[in-house]
């Protein structure tokens, strides 16, 4: 290494955008526990790991057979720049066109590395730096890092603390003329809840409402990562189906359960107005974000993708065997009607001495205070049966315990 | 679908940030010929190519064959959540303390998704809002959407025009009490010029004095895109060598010819200051910005990514007959040093018209519009063989036709 100058200690190491992120409470809580989840991992097996919405069974193999197959390469332009690859497009409008009844397009979707990214993308294409984007808590954990990137101001509510659905009155009052956004997530993160019909209409004609009366259009955000992940029959109601001025984001690691593989989309319905203004703002979005276009192999792999998923039958016996054990120990559960998590309300004030507790007896789950939302827990269905059965024992030890008061 | 509500026309379609970016005239000129050269591929073949760093041979068999391996699921977690993968970092690291004699360690590396979102990283880590980034023409066109999105002021200065080199005395005149970095891109593109060791101890000293003189640190970015793509034997040397305050951006899209495969990263030379605090800026930004860490996928197949390239030998060899075919017809050439490219003088003012009358002969070029630099023209080194013997006889008759006057 070559000689250095002298360095002078200077103000401004990194920028303040960048250090208020790294300093967001919710967020540091998260990291901390990813970096533990990741230390956790490698130091034991044996344990009951309900925290991330992460695999623990092999990826199926199809999966696996439906990359290879995509990897082989067609022709000289295989590995070349990709944007809106047609094929995928297309095949993501038409699968979304037969889940939610909306005549999507190909040129309605827009790919992106992931469902981060395609939320990323809809705040960006509406927001502007001071703009308020209302949601709903207990929320997804990483809403408020995506909104304080793009320079946009969070503004929470609180759900029904019964049905888990959304508090529309709350929603009404929280806006003002900076309203921008509201996002809706259904099927929910963390709560499972998957809004009925009824609720989302209401919703629309509250925003459409609003928007008149402030002047100025607010978006619904609709973050459906989940949509294919509903139980019972249920069918899956989307926003989109009410309010055309609705972005609506999607991921395919859910759907395949394979978060680490990046790929989903943003998708207008064909009835968002002001088209013209809205399709070069997402494309050059989509290159001044950082290239959010998925890489070449996924996007070959996107319409033989959409021909399958995880086997959400499975999901939903694990969440019957939960429910059903839970229930009887006492735990007050509430059945979740999609997602990959039931939130469940800690036998004790204090969730993080009741996950504590848990996690002395090989059961890690995330606690409510990681969700804005403490006195609940959250338990990921990606955890597989034998984790389920070695649980409840645990689960069992933990209520009784908390009768008698925790120790700590 | 359901019933919509009336939708009333109200201001706002998109914000205003999506707006301007959509409306950076070098932006849409580069997204028109993108557009242009995605018709062009599909209506007809036999035309020479030189316009983007694209692959026009098919991939090679060891490139799909280490994707192919690592798709290969060795644990349930294969597909789950990755973010700075072990592996992939303890990999780059090595490579980069080879190639460059710095002593990189993994905890340096901070994977992207290709080097788009290195560059969006670094900015982003050490811009506020309203800071000037200062960077020089002829560039690669996309700096300019990465800057204004990260809400940062472009400031634009010359190289010099005969040998390719950064203008320090224009850059030291751009310096501003908002200047926050300056990029530099070596090998660069589009003019092919490798900086020299000294012109890169020079700008350090530069840097360092600025920054002192206005009392706040002016970091450099290094895009190093094509730090493995050199001419001649050369010994590429990186602003990292000569200046702790560096943040180097990296994509594997280049040494493998793969720019659709998204996998990049941001290293920081184990000298850089305050590493407290970019740490945990980094790592937050690396999630905020969208999830920016490169797939499960290319985590896995990156060290043995790191073990081979693309036939540099051949690059040259294509250097090396269009500089001798193009210069014996009186073009003034200068022989490039590295990167993928050649930029060529245009024999008549006009580049555009000049490119036009190529591409009548089907032979595509970029103008130096393009690159704010009108007066020439960028090839690809990129282009086949086959292209470019079939091409002379078109730059033979387009550099005849100039000295009679083109065609219009």
């Amino acid at each position: 290494m070559n000689e250095q100058p002298a360095t002078s200690n200077l103000p401004g190491a990194v920028s303040g955008r960048a250090a208020r992120l790294a300093s967001i409470p919710s967020f540091q809580r998260v990291n901390s526990y990813l970096r533990d989840a990741g230390t956790r991992r490698k130091s034991r097996s044996g344990g009951s790991d309900f925290t991330f919405g992460n695999p623990h069974q092999m990826p199926a193999d199809r999966y696996v057979q439906t990359l290879r197959d995509a990897l082989t390469p067609q022709n000289d332009q295989w590995f070349a720049y990709q944007t809106n690859g047609d094929a995928a497009r297309e095949a993501a409008a038409q699968s979304l066109q037969l889940l939610l009844d909306v005549p999507f397009r190909p040129e309605d979707i827009y790919l992106t590395t992931g469902g981060f990214a395609a939320i990323a993308l809809a705040l960006k294409t509406v927001g502007d730096p001071g703009d308020e984007i209302i949601y709903s808590l207990p929320p997804w954990f990483l809403y408020e890092p995506l909104i304080l990137e793009a320079g946009l101001v969070p503004v929470k509510v609180r759900v029904q603390k019964e049905t888990f659905d959304l508090d529309l009155d709350a929603i009404a009052a929280a806006m003002t003329e900076r309203t921008r956004a509201v996002i809706v997530n259904s099927p929910n993160n963390p709560t499972g809840r998957v809004y009925p019909p009824d609720l989302l209409r209401r919703l629309a004609e509250l925003v459409e409402t609003a928007s008149s009366k402030l002047g100025r259009r607010i978006y619904l955000i609709s973050d459906e990562a989940y949509n294919r992940i509903v139980f019972d029959g249920l069918r899956f109601h989307s926003p989109v189906e009410f309010y055309p001025h609705t972005l609506l984001a999607y991921s395919y690691g859910k759907t395949h359960l394979s978060p680490g593989q990046r790929v989903g989309y943003l998708a207008l319905p064909p009835t968002m107005p002001d088209r013209d203004m809205m399709e070069p703002a997402i494309t050059g979005l989509q290159v001044a974000m950082g290239w959010v276009y998925p890489n070449a192999l996924l996007q070959y792999a996107l319409p033989e993708l959409e021909k399958f998923s995880i086997d959400v039958g499975q999901l939903q016996r694990r969440r019957d065997r939960l429910t059903d054990e839970l229930g009887s120990m006492g735990y007050r559960v509430r059945r979740p009607e999609g997602s990959f998590y039931m939130y469940v309300p800690s036998p004790v004030p204090d969730d993080v001495a009741f996950t504590e507790s848990l996690a002395r007896r090989d059961v890690y789950v995330l606690p409510g205070v990681l969700f804005e939302t403490p006195g609940f827990f959250r338990i990921s269905l990606t955890a597989n049966e034998d984790m389920i059965e070695r649980s409840l024992p645990a689960f069992e030890a933990a209520i009784e315990e908390s009768r008698h008061g925790l120790a700590t």
